[in-house]
C-alpha cells in the first residue's frame, strides 16, 4: 500500500500494488518518491516479483524474476537507493530455499525498519549542529514521505524541534513538482513545527536578510567524492548559502552513497517531461507550443557542503577519504 | 486601455481606465506591471486626475489633484519609474494655463514615445555585447509588456535576434507570478524567437551545463551605486552566474536609476500576499493554514553586474562614479 504523493496534501489516497509492475509504475509516476522511500518500495517489489516467479516457474524463479528486476532498476535513474535495495535483496537469493517469499519478505521488512532507525540516528547527529533558536531552510521533501519514516533532512528538523533547538523552518515550494508546498509543509504542519513557504527564487533574499543558520537537504545519490545529486534547485541554494555564510547540511543514509560513482559528473540526472512545468492541475500555465527544460536533479559539489550526516555520524567537509572511511570493508 | 496582464497568455483582454483611481487599482492588482510600463500608465493617470480636478475645481485643480497623485505614488513601492513619471508630469504644472489636459496629454504621449525610443537604443547597445550564436537566460518579463513597447532585457534580445546574433533564449518561469511562463514566453513566441522555459531553481544547472553567455534582466530601481532591485530570484541568478563565469547584464532606461537612493539597502522592497504563492487559479497548492513569505523583489549588488545598459550606452562594472556621469547636471 503506497500513499499517493501526487494527491497530497488535499487527498489522502492509498494505492495497492499487487505485483512488481505496479511498483514500477508507482515509482515512475511518482506515487512514491524520495530516494529511501523508493528503495524500500523496490525491496517489496522484489518480494512480489520472486513470489510470482516461484508460483509460475517453481525452482527456476531466480531466472524468471530477472525481467521484473530489470524494469524496476530502470524505473528512475538518479536515486541510487533503488539499485542498492534491489542488489541487497538479490544478494540473499543464493541462500534461499524452495519458496523464497517468506524470507524475502522478512528482508524487506528489515530494510524498512533499518531505514527508520537510520533516519532517527541521522536526525540526532544532525540536530547536534543546531544552536538554540535556529532558523533553517529546507528544499523539496526529505521527510517521512521520502523515506520509510521520520525523514532525513526533516529527521534533523524533527530531532532539533524535540530538543527545543529549532525556532522556525522555511521551506522552498520546490518547482516544478511542489514537494515543499505540498509535502514538507503538510508533514511539518502535522507535527506542529512552524513552517513558512517561499518561492525557490526567494531563498537568496531570505539568506541576505539574515538569521538562517543552516540549509538542510536530503540527497538522491552521493558520489564517492562527496558530490551530491538532489532535487533541482539544491545547487543554487548551496551557492547562495556559501555567498551568505549560511552553512549547508546534507542528511542521508549510507544507502544513498554510491561508491561506484567517482564524482557528480558521473551521476545520471533525470530529465522529466516539460509538462510538469507547463501545466498545473490541468491548467496550462504557458502558451501552447512553448518548450520546457525540466531537469529534476542537479549536483552540488562536495566543496559547498559543510556537513554530511549519515546514521553513523557527521562528516565535516566531506571528501573521498572521509567517505571511504564510512565503509570499513 | 490597459492589456490585462493577469489574463495572459490565455486571454487577450483590455481594461478601460477612466480616472486616476482606476489606474491605481490596475497597478496594485498587476493589470499593468513592469517598471517602465507602470511609469507610462501613471503619466496618463496624472492627465486624468488633472482633467477631473479642473472640471470640478477649475483653477484650483493643482491643489485638488494632490490626493489622486498621493494614491498613485503609493500604488506600488519598488519601481521608481512610477515616482519619476509623476514627478516629471508635476514638474510641468507651474507652466500650464487654464485647462491643463491638452498639454499634459501631450506630455504623457511624449513620455510613452520616449520610453519606446529608449528601449530601442537599449536593445542596440546591449546587443553589441552578444557574440554570434549566443544563448541567453532571462528572468521575469522585461519585454514590450513591461514597458511602453519593445522591452529592456527583451529589447536587447530582440535587437540581437534581428542582427542574427542570438541562438536561443532560456526563460525562467518566475515564481510566484509566472511572468516568464506567461508573458516572456508569449512575447518571444509571437516574434518567432526560440524560447525554452525552466524552473527558477534549474538555472544553476543550466549554467553548469554551459553555453549560456549572458543573463539579461530588467530592473525596477537602480540605486546611485549601481545596486539593482529587480524581480525576486534575480539576485540568486546573479550569484549563480558569477560562480559559472556567465556574464550578467541589466537593461533599463535612465528613468529607472534613482540617484536619491544611495544603495540597495535603501530601496523599499515590496512584499505581497502569500496567496500568490499558495494558490494557482483558485486551486490551493499548499495545505490550508500554512504561511508564506512572498518578497517580490530582491537586490543584486553592483559588484555582480558586468554591464548596465541604458539608452545612452553601456557601463561595464557600474559604479557610483560611472552612474553619476550619466546625469550631467
Amino acid at each position: 500500500m503506497l500513499l499517493d504523493q501526487r494527491r497530497l496534501p488535499h487527498q489522502l489516497e492509498y494505492i495497492r500494488c499487487t505485483c512488481a509492475e505496479d511498483v514500477v509504475e508507482a515509482i515512475q509516476t511518482m506515487v512514491v518518491r524520495g530516494a529511501p522511500a523508493i528503495g524500500v518500495a523496490a525491496a517489496y517489489a522484489v518480494v512480489m516479483a520472486a513470489d510470482s516467479a516461484f508460483e509460475v516457474h517453481g525452482n527456476a524463479w531466480r531466472e524468471a524474476v530477472m525481467l521484473d528486476l530489470d524494469a524496476l532498476r530502470k524505473s528512475r535513474p538518479t536515486a541510487v537507493n533503488l539499485t542498492w535495495a534491489i542488489d541487497t535483496m538479490v544478494g540473499s537469493f543464493p541462500a534461499l530455499g524452495a519458496n523464497p517469499s517468506p524470507v524475502l519478505l522478512n528482508h524487506a521488512v528489515r530494510l524498512q525498519g533499518e531505514d527508520i532507525a537510520a533516519n532517527r540516528a541521522i536526525g540526532d547527529h544532525g540536530a547536534d549542529y543546531l544552536e538554540a533558536d535556529a532558523q533553517v531552510l529546507t528544499h523539496c521533501n526529505a521527510g517521512a514521505l521520502a523515506t520509510a519514516g521520520y525523514g532525513t533532512a526533516l529527521g534533523v528538523i524533527r530531532s532539533a524541534w524535540s530538543q527545543g533547538n529549532l525556532q522556525h523552518v522555511f521551506a522552498t515550494e520546490t518547482r516544478p513538482w511542489l514537494q515543499g508546498a505540498r509535502l514538507t509543509a503538510w508533514e511539518l504542519q502535522q507535527d506542529g513545527i512552524p513552517v513558512t513557504l517561499l518561492a525557490d527564487g526567494a531563498a537568496a533574499q531570505l539568506m541576505h536578510e539574515g538569521n538562517i543558520a543552516w540549509v538542510i537537504t536530503g540527497a538522491d545519490r552521493i558520489a564517492a567524492n562527496g558530490d551530491v545529486a538532489n532535487k533541482i534547485g539544491t545547487y543554487a541554494l548551496a551557492l547562495c548559502a556559501r555567498a551568505h555564510g549560511v552553512r549547508f547540511m546534507v542528511a542521508a543514509p549510507l544507502s544513498t552513497i554510491d561508491r561506484a560513482t567517482p564524482n557528480g559528473t558521473a551521476i545520471p540526472l533525470e530529465e522529466r517531461s516539460g509538462d510538469e512545468l507547463l501545466a498545473y492541475q490541468g491548467h496550462m500555465i504557458a502558451p501552447a507550443g512553448v518548450g520546457a527544460y525540466n531537469p529534476v536533479f542537479d549536483v552540488t559539489p562536495a566543496a559547498l557542503i559543510d556537513v554530511l550526516v549519515t546514521e553513523t555520524g557527521a562528516l565535516e567537509q566531506p571528501s573521498c577519504e572521509s567517505i571511504a572511511r564510512l565503509f570499513p570493508d
